[in-house]
């Protein structure tokens, strides 16, 4: 319990290079951002951002093995993600690894890896309303939020969202749009956890929202690696049986 | 994070009163002894034991206000708690405080209470092995198990268990007489958290064993009591909409 | 499966009696409209409708005994409805008889029974328009129904809802006052399902919609009760265990 | 309802070309036994059944088009499963194909693909006793079982099992030699369903014990392709807000 929770942060980091506009909002990349606020979070410590730039596309080995944490944002760059980081980073994530995916991360390689769905949902950029209502008010992502916060201007996600039920559902959002969405988004994937969260386009500032970076602080330590037990595999362990077979006659 | 999580053992107190034999196993009452372990981790805080004999039943307004988790051991005293005192609790649960089930309280009347079905299952006492799988292992109630865990002697308990599907599942229980039992349960209710741990007869040492300790450990650091988010119900605070209603015709 | 669906629907039956525009609405009560739709659907048949002032409130043995859904519409009454008469709708929704809970049926002595939460959330009375949304659409509740429909006109019941984590969400709703609200929810309890629905308020016009009825076809359709596998209890059954136990040396 | 649900029954076919023993058990593969069978159950038309041989590996696009349930047995043939014919069948799947998954195929690429998970479990083969228990006695797959059934000899799988935690859970099985296993998994996988099964192997006269054969036909039931309701995605539809958004002065 002592020590920090180890995070990562990952963003493609493509808009920050091309949109002058994106620049304007996260003058450190989206991920500078992210990472700016955590430092600052008690029990919490950054140790890496990276992006598709980095060595071995930001998510060597040794990034991977020091994180209890990665948050991913990626959008026009997935494709660029190889296979390889992918198998790579769903092996972590079932040995323990939090995951943390944002926005339109829907649509990432390592989502839809790790749910089994398309990922696919509906969307519309009209810069509409957006307020995030809790429905789970008792987990630990919901702490300190009020009863539902908003967004002045968002890219509309909607439903349907092609992805499994949640274990746990923590956020609904309405759109003024029309629609609405479930923005917060709870699974177990082998001893790891994963986290949607919906908000967070890139020519909106969502990531200075204070109710947003809460949502972001406790997302990280919900998800935090844990020491768990072990997951053991494969016949080595229980040749042996642990209670007695009778020998049966043959039939 | 810092203040400690404030834990009530509540114990109907009988048989400890009637049986020289669970005298022997538990000099101090089952509540005494699953206090004496709780009070040696760090991070909790028994704020009280208490049985039915105690003033209101040992769980007044002032005790349940200063809670943050409730452990539940009954069996043959189920009908006397009264239900003034069910209504009492399960309004604690809904509004954040953790209940952890045990054993022969899935009979309980603040269980079925809060689980809305019978809480029925098969059982059979026979000093037989039971074995508890961990089937969730990243989950923070299974951190530092093994694997699996063995109990010589217990009771059986086994399905058909009569509760709603768990939103999370830990413990499958393996049984020499040939039965399993989803040993270990978890389900939100309201803001609080409810744990169901199988294990615990009266008349065998179960409280004394390791694993069994560290579940109760990590039992009430998941049930603890968190800040959440409010709950607000009712009209009062909706009458104004937060988005403007247009007029409509008169059909 | 050839046996049609025997369903029961139960309106306390008292908005209909006091105002005219509620008979205006539903000359035959809302309990009539709703059996005068399912009686047109193949493999459905109604046996009975029931109110309050039917003999043991229209919810006899000999009645629940002869229906596999039983269709629920209270508001202004759920205190008249005796315990007993929840007792035994809770004892045969375990049973397998299927329940579909209406509107502010939500607040119904048997919803907060078979759920163990408080069952309350937020309201508005707005004339307000309400769009629900399909989020699991290979279920058989949504069968034929469009990504989304539209209430014209609808009391608002919005989030937070205090319920237990659905085992199956179908809908969520719009509200164009600014809420969102889990409209379609799925349980099982016991061997029987629960399926609550949210629109129905008694001054809109709600169960003469036709998607409305469809979603309430199809709810009798899936709520209905099967033939299943038989629950077990006590210990009876399991005296003598089905493997053999080895004698333990004393310790 | 009318027209019977059209089930494709796809196998390897490898050990029945290797193994005497195995041709023994299945003189016409397991596929051919689990067909026979399926063609004696009302309201069920097998269309084809299929292996590795086959043109596209038995799953071309016009196969899977008149495919309602798709039921998958592979055990050392995963790897030469075809990347592209995996894909076709995800896509089915989410588009509300049911696929049933049996035994070894826990380990199949279609399967790991739809759960987001290793797909990994112990195992053992000691010709041991299993015995598998309904724990979801209301649900559709346990029609007609009664409260547990036994198969004599089998292999053992055991936990942890590394997938999703089941949107149902339908059976848990005891293993004589010690072990508890999820042996009956149901998850929703966008409008299509997926039904894991455990027991199987190829050695043990498996698909021809009555329960489990009821099992696969509950199991073709459930996962039966529904009508449901459309999935949309994307921006084409959503282009124009279903209600109206205001002007945001700008910040």
């Amino acid at each position: 319990m002592a020590s920090p929770i180890r995070v990562t942060v990952w963003n493609e980091g493509i808009h920050e290079k091309q949109s002058e506009k994106v620049r304007g909002i996260y003058p450190e990349g989206i991920h500078g951002a992210i990472a700016a606020h955590l430092k600052t979070q008690p029990g919490i410590k950054v140790v890496a951002t990276a992006t598709l730039d980095d060595p071995e596309q930001g998510l060597a080995e040794e990034v991977l093995a020091k994180t209890d944490v990665l948050i991913w944002w990626g959008h026009i760059g997935h494709d660029q993600v190889r296979d390889a980081i992918v198998d790579r980073v769903q092996k972590c994530v079932l040995e323990g690894m939090g995951l943390i995916v944002l926005h339109s991360a829907h649509y990432s390689k390592i989502f839809k890896r790790l749910m089994g769905t398309s990922g696919s949902l509906r969307w519309r950029e009209a810069r509409e309303r957006e307020r995030l209502w809790v429905v789970l008010p008792g987990h630990p992502i919901a702490d300190g939020l009020p009863p539902y916060f908003e967004l002045r201007e968002t890219e509309m996600f909607g439903e349907v969202f092609d992805i499994p039920q949640p274990d746990e559902l923590v956020f609904i959002s309405w759109f003024e749009g029309g629609d609405v969405f479930r923005s917060g988004c709870c699974w177990h994937r082998g001893k790891g956890k994963v986290f949607f969260f919906g908000p967070g386009h890139q020519t909106h500032p969502i990531y200075h929202d204070a109710n947003v970076l809460k949502v972001l602080t406790n997302g990280v330590r919900w998800a935090a690696r844990r020491e768990g037990s072990p997951m053991q595999f494969g016949c080595t362990q229980c040749k042996e049986p642990l209670s007695p077979i009778r020998p049966k006659e043959n039939a």
